[in-house]
């Protein structure tokens, strides 16, 4: 259990990738504005494994293609937390706050019943 | 500190994020097909402040751009672990798995001093 | 029809386009690195009017919608144009190109009746 | 130079398209909404090329690395061909009315000498 926490632990893997890229001399290259870039190609890698699939498909994939989109999650994650780290953002907390906000602008009791107009309340989150 | 370790806690913002859909009926839009395509929006928004700034100046945004920037990670960490949770996949110990096959992959001591050849290795990541 | 031709002529139209960058001291701002990053906020903009829509629904959009789709579709252009322009690339003959190569790739007579494997001859494009 | 003109025929590329779809059975895997995926994971194809370049780096790319660039701009706009196919869409002419509308909104006397403020202005485009 406690390893789990420490598995979770954002600023155990933050310091854990900057070192990576720091033993590589890859700082060099992560600018926050070379990292955008990185993680909308990950997030691209991604899409592409949906972009013919019908959304049940999409729902329940093959093992193999599970275990890559997996990993491009990973990776997606992997660069948001790189980014986190180089702008000095407190990731979790930042999270929090932005969980709290969309229940705000989304009371569930004025929005549910209206899923139709989803588009029209945005993302949603 | 335990509440900063339960801000951490991947499975309890998994949870929150589901409730808060189930609250709205969203569920049934958050096939994982729509949810890459909401994902990669978000990463546009992110990429879309660093589009015209040079390298260095995406190292020192103004206080409010930064705000911004914030909440558009978190927007991608909300869109990861909704996509997460509805794949049931795993992803601090998928990013654990990750993490290690990259140290195996870019090894420090090969990669270091080869740095202008980065883009050859790949996003590095 | 000979003003519908100009019209298409990719050439009067990256002029255009170059033109309308300079005369605003835009150039230095349109290094391909950034009209990339431009062009895929773009393409995100256009996913975003798709995100929670059926496939059905995204083939019927109402009016004001399909407007603003269009304009995505135009920026987009916009971008890719730009991009050629700034790289000198011949836009309309690597496009022939490009499909001639596809239509080698994917021997219509192999690829139909096996629709459903499309996924695995990629974008097929 | 009639051959020239014929190549740039937006019309013509359309049809061309579409038969080249339809002869593979693909059309049923053509939705705007699939075909907008499509078209994001070619301009991260793109943006991948350019992630861990410098600005100066991206305007003088290496022969090979630019022809691949040039392929990846066809593959752009073949599905934003394809998008407007689908849609109803008179590319062509959509795009004269966004230059027009981008003339107006950015008027080069007034934005001229204040490039500096360039991303306030947006896209610029």
């Amino acid at each position: 259990m406690s390893q789990e926490k420490d598995s979770l632990d954002f600023q155990v893997m933050q310091t854990r990738l900057r070192e990576f890229a720091q033993a590589r001399d890859w700082e060099q290259f992560h600018s926050p504005k070379n990292l955008s870039m990185a993680l909308i190609v990950e997030a691209a890698e991604l899409v592409e494994h949906f972009q013919w699939l019908t959304e049940p498909q999409s729902t329940s994939l093959p093992a193999d293609k599970l275990q890559q989109v997996a990993y491009e999650l990973a990776d997606i994650f992997i660069y948001t937390l790189r980014l986190a780290d180089r702008l000095h953002v407190d990731l979790p907390a930042t999270v929090q706050r932005k969980i709290e906000l969309n229940e705000k602008k989304y009371p569930a009791d004025k929005v549910k019943g209206s899923a139709k107009k989803y588009t029209e309340y945005g993302s949603g989150e």
